[in-house]
C-alpha cells in the first residue's frame, strides 16, 4: 500500500482483519485530511486539526504495519517497491494511491513564485506569508501599492472558490479583531479563472451562487482571465501585469512527476494511470491503483474518468482492498462503479453549495451546515473531531483567536 | 515595550487603560508559553496550545499598539527603538523585555550540533528530529548502535529534568500504542548534568526526588558529567565519545548576543542588564528592563540577581509598569521586591515536584496535579486552556493521539 490519502487509508480499512499482512508507506508519517488544508493557510484551523498520525489511526490493528519512507520506484517484475532510504518492500499485491501533485500546466514562473496549496507544508508556507503580508502592510504601508496588499488566487474549482472565501474573512478578522491599520477598501482579493465559470464541475445553479456570494463579499471575481505568467511581483494577465503580494496557486493537479506516472504502463489525460475495470494494472492483476493517481471509470458502462475528489478516492481505495480479498479467496474481481454523493464546496460563514446528485443544490447556512456537519463526521480520530469543533465554534462566535501564528522551522526566516 | 514575553506582557498588562500610549515589539507574532516547550518537542502539545498571538491578547485595548518587527538597536540618547526593517520607533519611556537565548557556553560543537529548547522554532526542529530518529530505528534498525536511537540531554536544570522525563514517556507510547520496533531496553535517554545535583535552584530533597523519579522510569542520570564537545554523532565526555541520535541542550541561558546585552550600559553575568532598584538604567529613569535580560535584584536589601524564571519576569514587569504610572503622576519610583512563591518541574505523569517557599515540597501526584493546575491557570487565553486540557486529558488516558506529527516547512526537508 502506498500513500495514506484517502484512497491509501480506505483500502487499509478494508483490509482490517482480513487474512493479508498490509504494510503502508507513506513519506508523512500522518494522513492530511486535505479538504480543509485552506484553513489551515487562512489561520482557522491548526496543522494538527487538518492531520492525523499513521501509526495512531492503525495502532490497534495487528495486521497492519506502518513504513515512514519514500517509495521511490516499482519493479512490477521482481515485485518490489524500492524506497528512497535505501529500503526495499517485497509484496503479493501492491495498491499504488500516490495521488496527485500540484499543475503548473507551464505557466511560467507559477513554479517558482506563486504558493500552492496541496500539503501540510504549503499551507503552512501560505499562511506565514499571508499573516506576514498582513504584519508588513500594518508597519510599512508605503511598501505595498495602493497601501495595503493585493492576493490573487489562481483557479475557480473549489479550492479557488473556498480558499478567497476564506481570505476575505481573515482580512475582515485581521482589520476589525486584531486591529491592523489596513484599509478593507483597499486590501483586495482577486479570483482568477480561465473558464467562464467557477465551480465547473458543479451544476450552472451553483456556479452563479458561488460567483455571486463571493462578489458580495468583495472579492473580486474574474472570469475567463487566464495567467500567462507569475512573477516574484504579481502575475501577467494577456500583456498587462498585475501586482500582488501573493499569488495563491488553486490551478488543479496532475499526476505527471509522481510515482504513478513513472510505472512502466498506460496514462491518460494528466498522468493519471489507465486502469481496467477492476481497478488493475493491464497484465498485472496484483497491481492496483486508486484515487487521484488513478483514471478511475466511472462503472462497467461509462469508461470515463471519474473527477479527482475525496469520493472518488474511498470509494476506488474500498473496491481495491475488496478485490484483493476475493483473489486470495479464488473469486473473481469485479468491476469498479462509482456511486456520486454529491459535490459541496464552501464560500465562507454561512454560505455552502451542497449539490446531491438528485434534488435541489443546498446553498447558504443550510448548505454551510451540510458542509460543517460532512466535514466533522469525515475528519479522522475523535481529538481531532472535538478540538476542530472548538476552533470552528469560536470562529463561528466571531473568531476571537484563530491560531494567526507566524511560525518558521528556522527563527532567521522570521 | 520590546518583547512579548511574561515580562513584557506582564508591563502592557499593568499599563492597560492607563494614560499612555503602548507600542510593543515583538519579532513573533505570538507569545510563547516556554515553561512548556518541552511538550511540544516530545509530541504532547501542539505548537499552538503554548503560543497566543500578541494581536488576540490585546486586541481590546485601545491603548496598546502590536508592531510586528525584531528590534535591533537603541538609541537612548534620542530616545529611538531603531527596527530591523528599516522602521523605526521613538519612546518617552522605554521597557526592555527582550529576555535571554541559548547559551552554549563555548561547548565546541553545541551550537551547531546541539538541538537548544528555547523558542518555538526550537521545540517543533526537536520534536521533527525525535520522532524521524524513531522512523528510522523502525525501519532500519542497523543504522543505529545496539539497534535503537541513544537520546542525550544536556542540563539537569528543570528543563532538562522535565524534557528527559517526557521523552522516556514518548518512547513508551511510541512502542506500546504505536508498535514502533524499538526495543525500549536498548533506546536510551541520558541526562547529563555538570554539577552534583539535579534542579540546583532547588532544595536538596526536590533534586534527590527528580534523580530517583527519573533513574526509576528508565533515565541514565549521570551527574558530575559535563560534555567537553558535540558533534553530529554525539558527544564528547573528557575524552571519551558517546555516540547519540540527538543531542539535546538544555544546558542554560544567556543575554549575549541579544538586544540587552548590545546596550551601551552596566552588564552583570551572563550579559545581565545591572539595574537601580526600581528596575531603571543607571542615569536612564525612563529606561527599564525586566525579566531574564536584567540581573532584577530580589529586593532592597538584597542585590544579588533573582533566577531567570517566570515569576521574576512577571513581577518585574508589572513593577516597571507601576513605575511609568508613577513617574508620570509626578510620583517617586519604588524599589522592586521578588516575592518568591517557589520553585515546580515535572517529571513525566503523577511526578513533579513542587517546592513553596515555606513549608513541605510536594512531589508525585499532588506534585504533579499542582503544577497541572499552575500551569492552566498561567496559560494565556481561554482557548488555548480548553485545547490543553483536553490534550492533557487524552495523554492522561493513555496518550492515545497525541500530534505526533513530522512536518517541516519545506517538503523537501521530509
Amino acid at each position: 500500500m502506498i500513500g495514506a490519502g484517502f484512497a491509501g487509508l480506505s483500502a487499509v480499512r478494508h483490509l482490517r482483519g482480513q487474512p493479508v499482512e498490509v504494510t503502508i508507506v507513506d513519506h508523512h508519517n500522518f494522513h492530511t485530511f486535505q479538504p480543509l488544508l485552506y484553513q489551515v493557510a487562512t489561520a482557522g484551523l491548526d496543522p494538527a486539526d487538518v492531520a492525523y498520525p499513521v501509526r495512531t489511526i492503525f495502532g490497534r490493528e495487528a495486521n497492519v504495519v506502518f513504513r515512514h519512507g519514500r517509495a521511490e520506484s516499482v519493479d512490477m517484475e521482481t515485485r518490489r517497491v524500492v524506497l528512497a532510504d535505501g529500503g526495499s518492500l517485497d509484496y503479493d499485491r501492491l495498491v499504488v494511491a500516490t495521488g496527485a501533485t500540484t499543475g503548473f500546466f507551464a505557466v511560467p514562473g507559477a513554479a517558482r513564485y506563486s504558493l500552492p496549496l496541496y500539503t501540510l507544508a504549503d499551507a503552512r508556507r501560505l499562511r506565514n506569508h499571508i499573516l506576514g503580508c498582513l504584519e508588513a502592510a500594518d508597519a510599512r504601508p508605503e511598501d505595498f501599492d495602493d497601501g495595503a496588499p493585493t492576493f490573487v488566487v489562481v483557479g475557480g474549482g473549489a479550492t479557488g472558490v473556498e480558499m478567497s472565501g476564506a481570505l476575505v474573512e481573515l482580512l475582515d478578522v485581521a482589520v476589525r479583531r486584531d486591529r491592523l491599520r489596513i484599509d478593507p477598501h483597499r486590501s483586495r482579493v482577486i479570483l482568477l479563472e480561465a473558464g467562464d465559470r467557477l465551480l465547473s464541475g458543479f451544476k450552472q445553479e451553483a456556479s452563479r451562487y458561488a460567483a455571486q456570494t463571493l462578489l458580495a463579499r468583495r472579492v473580486d471575481v474574474r472570469l475567463r482571465t487566464p495567467v500567462a505568467e507569475v512573477s516574484k511581483d504579481g502575475v501577467r494577465l494577456g500583456d498587462q501585469w498585475m501586482k500582488a503580494a501573493a499569488v495563491i496557486w488553486a490551478g488543479g493537479v496532475t499526476v505527471d512527476g509522481t510515482l504513478a506516472a513513472s510505472l512502466p504502463i498506460a496514462h491518460g489525460r494528466g498522468g493519471r494511470v489507465t486502469l481496467e475495470p477492476d481497478l488493475t494494472v493491464t497484465g498485472h492483476p496484483e497491481v492496483f491503483v486508486v484515487g487521484d493517481a488513478a483514471a478511475v471509470p466511472w462503472g462497467p458502462s461509462r469508461p470515463e474518468a471519474c473527477p479527482q475528489v475525496a469520493q472518488v478516492a474511498i470509494q476506488s481505495g474500498a473496491h481495491a482492498a475488496r478485490q484483493i480479498v476475493r483473489q486470495i479467496a479464488g473469486q473473481r474481481t469485479s468491476p469498479f462503479a462509482y456511486h456520486d454523493k454529491g459535490l459541496m464546496a464552501t464560500i465562507g460563514r454561512h454560505a455552502a453549495v451542497a449539490q446531491l446528485r438528485r434534488g435541489p443544490i443546498w446553498r447558504g447556512t443550510i448548505g454551510w451546515l451540510a458542509w460543517l456537519g460532512l466535514h466533522l463526521v469525515y475528519l479522522v480520530g475523535f481529538r481531532n473531531r472535538a478540538v476542530v469543533l472548538i476552533n470552528w465554534w469560536w470562529r463561528y462566535l466571531d473568531w476571537p483567536s484563530g491560531p494567526r501564528l507566524i511560525v518558521a522551522d528556522v527563527e532567521a526566516d522570521l
